[in-house]
């Protein structure tokens, strides 16, 4: 179908002739039809059966310029071609994390999708200190379907290039990354957030650390040339929507084949900034240990479900019968969830540097008003930062890295930064 | 226009509604058209004018199936498509070292372009010991010149993305190289050269040896999931066309976005093979010295003019102004050379093996009727590979690298390796 904004007045239509969506909503009845908006890009709407509201879908489309600003600032339409071949991707690999899609069409730039009324973002839910039991381990489950199924150890090499070609395309927000993720944020530059404490940290701690910035540097190499499997490439846990029962991702614009440890390191990071907010939110402890006993769950549930899926796995791009032995092969493994590992804590420590500094920042801290306390949090994440970038070789388990963690934040409570509530 | 094979009976019309054939040959001229052929896969065909034979081109077809083979063994002719899209982007790159394009037509599988009538293919003018002059600088610049410009150094992200596009895709060729060169020489396998000795060798020294392998998988990753520039991905002596003044780079239907140390590796490995082969083709020492230093040559050239390159280059993908320092910019420019380096070794080491145990050959060594003598060199290679892929992190510089294979070489003398006339 030719590309035409949807609006409340065409939806009805639009949604009558699909028939997917017919059999979710049923025909013939009167639709509610809500805009609730993702907030900047793109339009969306809740359609719920009038007289029956509890069956609904979620209708998503992009249009050709950043929604929030206006017609004036031209942004491609392109990002929906990728959220909608990513969704289509997960849909087939992990099913009972994505939203199922009832129509999608990359001309129309539509996505019609699960409606997730029963799910809270993470983000919100965690900042006011709820807890979702499985969440570390579904979304270490996530982790490790997507990024081994795509992987050259999970794929053939022939179909393996076909699915990648789908994504090398993604070139804007591919960049919007690359400026926003591993540039701007480690040097002078408008686009930054500004506090003058935190700044100064900055100034006179990473942006002058010759090592730090190589470190950056590094990841960003890895970002701009390594295409180890389909990542989801933004995800952090407002892509997230969950309740106690189950975890869907959402948001997967910015999909495109990259290195393994980029979605890994990136929501651990979000986990840990949200560990160091509840500092201010919480009134003792218990969210934070609770906080960080699911980052590393996150990372526990990869590990063994990536070897796990690794041993059911017949030959791939990278494997064929009768390379390696039982011995070498267990080897291998074991060097490659290291390598995986090194990379994640890499990539975790790009992450909170780049909301700390850059434009987009957490809410969980950034949304605090006292700039004073603001900035020591924003300070705890840079040193954490610091930290793990130069570490990220030497630290070698995942109970290494919690006491690494543990550590770090012993040092915080008992220095200034503590902050009284 | 539509999929037709061309022959010599169709070739004059099909030339004469070129505007930029005809401007080469001429028009109206009865034209000579001698099938050359390449051996394997295509029909190639010398074409000149009768009265005026220094007017003439060379045109280049693939057929969908394998050429020496017949029709019964299909094979994509989709080679051709990259063949041509690499070498449109060479002629941008490096028009001084590739063949001129005076037609190109993806959908026909054609090529027409520039006859090297006065050039011959290098590989054979080696095992005859004829000198080039140039060779190693020659090389040095073409690697430096494609590498560094379709790095994520030379180019804008976006742009890049967009280059990468139009070899994603190239698939067939990709997998024959995971498939011969990182995976069948180094485990048993019907496709491999059979030679007892050296058969033997490999059991007893390579194939078993865990760090070995281990190795090359490292690098067969790379080749998998690393797209650090477009690569010839073909380029050994035999995809070389020379005289003492001018060295042309061809056959590149394996172009893909893949990691800089491969093209450079392989190249270097052939000149390693060809010196190993003149224990047997030479009388003495004399050519094997130029062979060295020609092989030490192409990574001093390639090494320099990277740096040039780089210096001379405004912002990148990788790089933008104000990121790093002076002092910064040349550590990381050290390290990323580094980095280049040891890889080009482990890719080398990979080729030495597999041109050694694999289905390919190099007419260097594998052309000697004698078995026993043939036997030692292919051991010598061998030996060579395991030097290097051991210490190929070690070996920091190409002085240090001269003087390796001095040393390697020195105990290839003094052994019963040493072959007699």
């Amino acid at each position: 179908m030719t590309y035409t904004v949807l609006d409340k007045s065409s939806i009805p239509e639009y949604l009558n002739g699909l028939p997917k969506v017919v059999e979710v909503l049923g025909k013939g009845s009167s639709l509610d039809i809500e805009e609730i908006g993702d907030g900047n890009l793109n339009y969306v709407y809740k359609i719920r059966r009038s007289d029956s509201p509890d069956r609904s879908v979620v209708l998503k489309q992009a249009v050709p310029y950043l929604r929030m600003a206006g017609e004036d600032w031209p942004l491609s339409r392109n990002r929906m071609t990728y959220e909608i071949r990513a969704l289509q991707a997960y849909n087939e690999l992990v099913p009972e994390y994505v939203p199922a899609i009832y129509h999608s069409d990359e001309e129309m730039s539509v996505l019609v999708m699960k409606n997730l009324d029963e799910h809270t973002v993470v983000r919100h839910s965690m900042i006011r200190g709820i807890m979702f039991p499985d969440i570390g381990h579904d979304i270490g489950t996530f982790l490790a379907d997507t990024l081994f199924k795509t992987s050259a150890l999970g794929m053939g090499s022939i179909e393996r290039r076909h699915l990648m070609d789908q994504f090398t395309l993604n070139d804007e927000l591919c960049k919007l990354t690359e400026d926003f993720i591993f540039t701007f944020p480690f040097m002078e530059h408008d686009s930054n957030y500004s506090n003058p404490v935190t700044d100064e940290f900055a100034r006179a701690n990473l942006r002058c650390d010759t090592e730090y910035k190589l470190g950056i540097l590094k990841f960003k190499d890895l970002f701009l040339t390594k295409t180890d499997a389909l990542l989801h490439a933004d995800l952090h846990t407002g892509s997230l929507m969950a309740n106690s029962d189950e975890t869907y991702v959402i948001d997967m614009e910015f999909a495109f084949f990259g290195p393994f440890g980029f979605d890994i390191g990136k929501i651990i990071a979000n986990f840990l900034m949200c560990y160091t907010s509840h500092y201010y939110h919480s009134a003792d402890d218990s969210y934070q240990s609770w906080l960080l006993d699911e980052a590393m769950n996150i990372w526990k549930r990869f590990e063994a479900r990536f070897v796990e899926l690794w041993g059911a796995q017949g030959e791939s791009a990278m494997l064929v019968e009768g390379f390696l032995t039982e011995d070498e092969l267990h080897e291998y493994k074991k060097r490659f969830m290291l390598n995986i590992f090194h990379d994640s804590l890499g990539f975790c420590a790009c992450s909170l540097a780049r909301r700390t500094l850059g434009i987009a920042g957490v809410a969980d801290i950034r949304d605090i008003e006292d700039t004073e306390k603001r900035s020591r949090l924003e300070i705890i994440n840079l040193e954490l930062s610091r930290l793990l970038l130069s570490k990220h070789e030497e630290i070698d388990t995942i109970e290494q890295f919690e006491s690494t963690l543990q550590d770090f934040y012993k040092n915080v409570n008992q220095s200034t930064l503590e902050l009284e509530k």
